[in-house]
């Protein structure tokens, strides 16, 4: 029994709302359950120094979290001056899932800054901003496109994320807090509507597991996934 | 003719939404026309070293912007390693506003953190960080007195905070971006319901102005205020 | 009766002392009372990055403190590898300050830094750093017009602070420490010559305070102001 | 056919030299190749902070490159001032890898910190160090036993590291510096000994992978990995 | 022939004014010819951790330039974020120098640090900042004794700086800046009054020198110290 | 008696070993008894800023110890976020020595960085970091020189560098961990082959010392650096 009361292979409730930022070129509020987190999409009609003159476009992404998104209040980073190892390798993460969807040849030379900033916290924040900065960039991307700067959408697939782990000896989906805290193993899946690998990331937590239960893993982020891209679709009308 | 078609002494639409954070011990998600700003209450058992031992509570506030909370992304405070000298500026103003309206003593040794994190921007962010952070912290109050740790609320006042400014030669109410960014002069007025004042900074932009602008600037500013503890009151229930 | 045995409306002995420093283009060590600091203008041939191909100058100011400027010694913000908030407060407000009584466009594209360095600290001292830092910027002035870099002295005004406080229920002029760090309120009054306001920054530190004791602490200011204008005359000879 | 002349499922020729530091509790040269990583392992009677009382032992990692083990010169990361977000991701695996095979109760409030510096870089530095840091910890636990602070190795599996990838389309195995620059996809497995995962990152590079690719990868890594195992017993003697 | 039209052997003008700072245990502003120096000694009743419970005192300093003491702008350290190599190397040096002349157990617990903040320089700024500082601490001293906090001036010697360099083929003593940025070599020399040897620190500029040319000017540095120890002598009346 | 049995007069056994980095221009592993340095040359095709354009060439060290090349481990100083007072002054030491016996303007524009880094630490880390160095910088010219970036091998001299000091009352040469941390004195003599000084930097740690005393130092270092200047002669073959 999960303490959520779900299934072994059910998300928690998702919705993805878009426009919430006044500003941005795309934005996607995702929740799932009680992690919400606001994904905005900004153009900037350049390239970092490294890749200029290339006639590549490029893809970055910062993540954050609100000090009191957690259950005691955490540091703000800007204050203490610099980013955790954790955020630092969440926003490389979530970089290299969105790049990995999209022909940069097509793009031209400007950056998307994906801004993946977490309001609350309920387990499973760099899934849903993977998930959620997606549904930002197609909506930058239909922009520069209605404004004439690239001349169709230059996705190259669909990419969403889930979490998978294995809970008092179960593999389940999606986890959330509670869970998260006391899984014995949990992983991360990247994955393609059309059945492709971004990127795994499996931890063992309280002890290791074999190659069975990854399988197990695996086969719940498919299913989970399937949803995240109905969602996305339906987020983008 | 203002640009928004407001009236000289019209405040935007205010709203205060309590409980948009899910954790924190008092939260007010406040809006003024296109500002947004989220204010959280964090409760800590302790007070900083240099308070210790005293006897009074501490109540602190630190405040940040999204990236793309406006027109164009701004660097991200936590990447670049420091928050700007604005943003200390009005963090610790923040902080001061609401010490004047508390009785430190009758808080006994915890401290309070209020984060104003800007998620939409249009002008007046650090005055809507100000009235909402007053209702943040009353919640707080509120649960902290229905758990025994407080046996009364501690406010000695209620504050709020309202920008005024002189626009193309005229005072004027409130002042959204567009005005903000064009005006002659501005002043944020921090006031209490009383008629205290807590708080003022009076700023020449384009040129110096004169007593009687600044005492037209001051009556603007309690009209406006007077709206806003209506507000705040409302949202508090 | 005040600590220092002053009437309610008499400024410290003031001092304005130029040339101390060797190698600035204009340098003014101005002593209040106990306060001292040094103010030195440097010029640069070129403008900040963000302000190039305007054609106007840019006017900046950078604050310190020695560290044994106090009765206990500060740390050195060089060693601890930052500055405090309330450093970057004041030189931002010097700064602001020095730039209102100036036509920038008549400055042509070059940069006057304006250092302003407490030698020995006793209250008022962004008050007398920016009254300091007029004399020193009226003499790059007139070293760059003798040297043919610009035909006239821009200034459009002439600009002096001072500050005010409520002391033991009374409005006085000109606080010192003592009274300083004892003041129900206080206020620091940026004023030009003609009547014009600047800037004002008044805060309640006991108590709350009325409109009729604000407008007592700006007619204080208007004497005090009065005597730092001759000073600043006398000290440019 | 491998730039290197290896079979596919070929690792590079592993050494590891014990005793290379004149100082630590441990210390291993593990040189894969062209890759050279010093690891040691240096011990410490307390743990930090955050786990003080809870009569657990620690386990952390620190890594970093000479900056000239590379092709060109990388900047030194203490001149920079900061860590890069790879130089983090990489020490935090590390330190989980290496606490995924300790029994922490077991060693008492005792603190070990592996330093792994690569002082020649050829590809696959991360697997290396954690390869190695198993080494330097074994020896740095056998000399606690020796000197009575702990009565039994803690050591609940013996840990190795490699990293697959897709290479021109095909699995193979200890990906080097050309391999990995021009792979389609990589991955490191961090393994125990009796078939556990610890865990696994695998990334898309040129294009994503199917779960049959990546299935490929896992047994190429199960394969390096026994004979990784082998090499550290030798070592170990 | 030197710029200045000094004899090979002679010293600039030395002045040392004691009580500058009117905070400081101790304060002297020391001038030699247009270098100028102001040294405080700030008595703090604690030694540092690493110093604790082993019943000595510690003397540190600290070394910092107002940005416009030199003929151009420099950055202001604290702006920057970090002290250069060069002001860490002087501060601690002039700690050394100090330290090397006082009996720390005589001292009993206590901390004295020199803060040396050159307000105008023209060469030989560590050398002044080191025998200032003896005059700042020999004043700290007192006024240790006639509070009754140490027994007796713990110092166990006289110390004093100054440079000396090869300019154009010649030995010179006290070099200013127009001749150090020409210098062949330059040597910094501090002494002890009965002869002994407590810092050199000697570089070749533009060209290596012989033992010959050290011991020349090793010898401008005993006379030149001579009549340094004199002037500290009559400053301490 | 000395505790390694050495003769006053006597190196630690030194052994230079080139070729340790695979990737650089030159590199020495340098070995003075169990201090050990690798000194790395890395070779970049154009200067500094500040330096562009004169038609010199630039050098420049770089040194940082691993955090267990010493008894007790040390802060990894890029973990720290800064360099250290000391570890800032031995690079710019080091770079003042190799500049001192390289005709710049023969390099032309070109820069060679000097990485220093200590594997395992004994006493003497600087100076056999200097010494090793001048090795690096050699192979480098002599590739720089095979591919014809410049003509000739632009050094004006040879140069080594050796610690002396006075241990329990005597001169001696080369001190290691156990005599330098017990020493009355210690000195850095940075020579050249024909009798040059580079630098020369002696300090009194317990105790002051006389002129006799540092004759007999000096006369200690031209005896080891002739050794050393032998060793840099077999190693370069």
């Amino acid at each position: 029994m999960r303490p959520s009361g779900r299934n072994f292979n059910e998300l928690r409730k998702v919705s993805i709302e878009t426009g919430f930022s006044h500003h941005a070129e795309g934005s996607a509020l995702i929740r799932m359950g009680g992690t919400e987190v606001l994904c905005t999409a900004s153009v900037e009609g350049k390239v970092p120094g490294f890749m200029r003159g290339q006639g590549e476009g490029w893809i970055t992404a910062e993540y954050g979290m609100l000090p009191r998104a957690t259950h005691t209040r955490g540091d703000r980073e800007a204050a203490r001056g610099k980013q955790s190892g954790r955020t630092q390798e969440i926003q490389r993460l979530i970089g290299r899932a969105l790049r990995a969807v999209v022909d940069r040849k097509a793009m031209g030379e400007i950056t998307v800054t994906l801004d993946c900033d977490v309001l609350n916290a309920d387990g499973g924040t760099r899934c849903a901003a993977i998930t959620g900065a997606y549904v930002a960039l197609a909506l930058a991307f239909r922009k520069l496109r209605s404004n004439n700067v690239i001349k169709a959408i230059p996705f190259t697939g669909q990419v969403a994320a889930v979490s998978c782990g294995i809970f008092q000896g179960n593999p389940v989906l999606d986890l959330d807090y509670t869970e998260d805290s006391a899984a014995d193993a949990d992983a991360n899946f990247i994955l393609t509507q059309g059945g492709g690998i971004v990127e795994i990331q499996a931890t063992a937590e309280k002890s290791t597991f074999d190659d069975a239960s990854f399988q197990a893993l695996l086969s719940l982020a498919r299913q989970g996934t399937a949803e995240l891209f109905a969602a996305q679709k339906a987020a983008l009308g």
